[in-house]
């Protein structure tokens, strides 16, 4: 094994958490009653249908900051939230720029860094990656887009398509996600995988059972365990 | 402004300094008497018609560690070289992702990183340059390649499309290199020009003018000096 792609929404970084205060900062800065919470898990709700479209190809190529517009457009609407200027709407979307990372991820990250080529391989485009890592400060060797292949994941050439660009064969590349989804086609395209358990990725409530051990290549619960199965 | 994107052989690495150590290392090792430095500058030499070739569509896309094959099969016939195993030829071959950086280049990529995006733009394929940012310790917020858009420079392609995935207009972004012909392209697709004069790159007996002071936006000797022009 020479290197770990790493899912990143809901992986690497809480994107809820992080959006939730974003909106709970302009609701202050602007005098908004908003249920955050809500708002944070409409506008994630409408990513994977607006994504599939895309994949089915009902839609051209979005990146995933123009997705996110459209979205937040819509559910600005719903939540009937008229005060935002052009400019509060930009930097509002580009909150997906600044998420943060949950506890372990830079430090398991540099950790793993040491012995393997540690990538992004995410639906989210090329700029929201690299900013989101110069404001986290998550030490990539490379960002890694699905915006490189103009294929979402699930669709296999993203997997492939990364572990071609990284000079490794596939074996040789182990998808890291909190996604089961996004394994299993990982593992279909000839990847190894994986898997951190997030549990709260979508709020203390929401219940996300743990996957068997066997169920993956590697079953962890956060990113220094990860660091440990792999020797580093 | 908001990102600087770097030409990387010759302007961030030592080529042929590192070419040229590498073959003495080979060379002691396997008994070779070779001129290394007529080795180096013979391989570098092909690069640029093979590449050319493939611009112009004579060749298929073939990245650079495969363009760097070609040669070197060729040249190692061409010196009499006849002793190298299958696994030598790519431990030579990769002496590409090995090269060494000019002794100002990760301390003033680490200024200039404080308040832009840096990113390659080179030629080199990904695992090339994640490899050699890696074993260098370039501390490159994303890396970008001609391989990404299958288009080397000096075409059009490449420098409008990094712009593109940096999520920048073509003027925010500046392309900093050590060769006029890269910049004079660059500048042509609307990007802004930094010229870094490296007058040891091709040896210490080639001269290599600077050019004048208003011949691109910004010319200077080294990246300390270009992230002090920068304010960085």
């Amino acid at each position: 094994m020479r290197a770990l792609t790493f899912d990143v929404f809901g992986t690497v970084v809480d994107w809820r958490g992080s959006l939730i205060r974003e909106g709970r900062a302009l609701g202050r800065r602007l005098g908004l009653e908003v249920d955050w919470a809500a708002f944070a898990d409409a506008w994630r709700a409408g990513y994977r249908p607006a994504m599939d479209r895309v994949r089915r190809g009902d839609l051209p190529w979005m990146n995933i900051d123009a997705l996110h517009r459209v979205i937040l457009d819509q559910i600005l609407r719903e939540f009937g939230i008229r005060q935002l200027k052009e400019a509060d709407k930009q930097h509002l979307n580009h909150a997906w720029h600044r998420l943060r990372p949950w506890p372990d991820a830079a430090k398991g990250l540099a950790r793993l860094k040491r012995n393997f080529v540690i990538a992004t391989l995410s639906n989210g485009n090329m700029s929201l990656l690299t900013e989101m890592a110069k404001h986290a400060g998550l030490p990539w060797d490379c960002i890694l887009s699905a915006e490189l292949f103009r294929h979402y994941k699930p669709d296999p050439e993203s997997y492939r398509g990364a572990a071609e660009l990284l000079g490794c064969k596939r074996q040789e590349v182990m998808m890291v996600a909190a996604h089961e989804d996004d394994l299993i086609h990982a593992r279909r395209a000839g990847l190894r995988t994986a898997f951190v358990w997030r549990p709260a990725e979508f709020g203390r409530g929401a219940h996300r059972p743990k996957p068997a051990a066997d169920a993956f290549d590697i079953v962890v619960d956060d990113f220094v365990e990860l660091a440990r199965r792999l020797g580093c």
